[in-house]
């Protein structure tokens, strides 16, 4: 049985996960705003001894931790070096787990790069040999798997998807440049546009569907009212998949992926969302007669995936 | 001793290359237009040994026969996939050429992912761990070394470096798309700017550069005119450093090199060009704080990287 820990903002979960990606159990417990680093990773060895008893496993019986961390992780020294969001730095979380739990296999690597790889190996991606994983979230993150395995780049610390500039001078990002694809590929770039877009049009549907509130938009607003054949809405969803697309097209030519996987709450549109992302794909797909197709799919793990990438590193 | 091969579309290169990448014997042959493909490469099989015959040296003497090839190259297969300059499809290259030669160790990739392979092992990349080489030619080429591997992509068919959009519906480009990094990085793309500037400018130095004559503009007109302070000059110099340094900040998220390795005759502006890019890359450089630095440095192989890298493919 293999051991997988997705540490988040605000909770650190522990699952057990079986050689073949089920999630047996799965536990979590809350970080402490303020706390030592070392006494955080200290607590989580404690957590993952006691999941392993409360499920009748010795600790010979764990072949490996693997755990997924945000921020900048050296996957080959296993420390986190900077985790901005976790207030964390230069944590040796590998030798700290090792001690304290005395199991040898254990690695750590960046948290969206683990999900990706759950979801090549277990998730959607599982038929594809290569595949990129894309969350459509506040941000967008995410992760490349090239022939089963996690790429991370050069120090593991590649492979920052959201932070390629699609709009030379475009909407400013958050990580201090202009038009990244985050900045129009994110729910939060979707629902800006979808209130740009109302303001400019105070008939469209979209505000019988806020019930009047512009405060009330969501990832969902346009994409509902565009069913109704709102073309204000229909202008929002074009465009917002127009520039999902482009980004996409872009990570096509550098890794040639078999399958590219949606994940984020966007993705509850299912086949409207893919069937427009492939039609611009496929229109536009460059390069020689003989690359690979690419297959547009919805992410099947959900919160899972983390969790399930995660063991996954040590299987 | 080993041979590098550089296949282009009027000549086909070859060198005996030593383990330390020095350049011992170099010729080359043409590439007879109409030619059967298989036709050409038993040529080459005949060329390498009768090159290795002239320089003393006996086929079991050969470590191996490293290929570079434009196109898409299946690196595993040893095949070239599919090449519109040449026009070959489909063709064995490693089975014939080991056929023709008794060498046992042949391998095969993209031209341009070589010459980065030279560049990086034996070049300017030399002292660094990871880098990525740019071309800044009639288009945009390269490719990616991590770890002193080649990075190709799923089928070694990826790291398509010019055609990721920097400007979505932007310049248009060879491949279909709008707003490539190749529309806007290449040197063509410097021409296309400088002129556009010009014609707006019909003060500017840059027109007594060209001795009047538009058609005169080329990659160094706008560089050496804003050496003599001209404002429409140091404008298009500015505005095409400015692209430039947008894609080499998006592959430096990506891939999170130590190194980035400039190619190509704009490259013959030195410090003029890499430190106006260094300024802009340092500026806006995103990611943890303890994401690598990049230096930025000019290419030093020259011509000779596509056989130097080739060798080293083998090595």
């Amino acid at each position: 049985m293999f051991i997988g820990v997705d540490i988040g903002g605000t909770s650190i979960k522990v699952g057990l996960v079986s050689k073949s990606g089920s999630l047996k159990a799965k536990e979590s417990f809350p970080v402490v705003k303020g706390e030592d680093q070392k006494v955080t990773i200290e607590k989580l060895g404690d957590f993952i001894l006691c999941l392993a008893k409360e499920n009748k496993l010795n600790v010979s019986e764990i072949e490996g931790i693997g755990i997924g961390c945000p921020g900048a992780i050296n996957s080959e020294k296993g420390t986190c070096d900077s985790s901005p969001n976790l207030k964390w730095s230069s944590l040796p979380v590998v030798d700290i787990i090792k001690n304290k739990t005395g199991v040898r296999k254990v690695r750590i690597s960046n948290d969206a790069n683990v999900a990706a790889l759950g979801e090549a190996l277990f998730g959607a991606g599982k038929k594809y040999n290569s595949s990129i994983f894309i969350t459509l979230g506040t941000g967008v993150g995410g992760g490349v798997v090239i022939d089963r395995k996690l790429f991370e780049g050069n120090e593991g610390k590649g492979t920052e998807i959201g932070h390629s500039v699609i709009v030379v001078g475009g909407e400013p990002c958050g990580c201090g440049r202009k038009g990244c694809f985050e900045a129009y590929a994110s729910a939060t770039a979707l629902i800006r546009l979808t209130k740009e877009v109302m303001k400019k049009n105070p008939k469209s549907y979209m505000w019988h569907y806020v019930h009047g509130d512009i405060d009330q938009v969501d990832g969902k607003t346009a994409f509902e009212s565009s069913k109704a054949m709102d073309k204000a809405a229909l202008e929002v969803v074009d465009t917002y998949c127009m520039y999902l697309a482009e980004g996409m097209l872009n990570y096509m030519n550098i890794f040639r992926p078999n399958a590219i996987i949606l994940g984020g709450g966007i993705c509850g549109q299912k086949e409207y969302l893919t069937s427009r992302l492939e039609k611009y794909v496929r229109s536009y797909h460059f390069g020689f007669k003989s690359c690979p197709e690419v297959e547009i799919l919805i992410a099947s793990l959900g919160n899972d995936a983390g969790i399930i990438g995660a063991a996954s590193l040590v299987m």
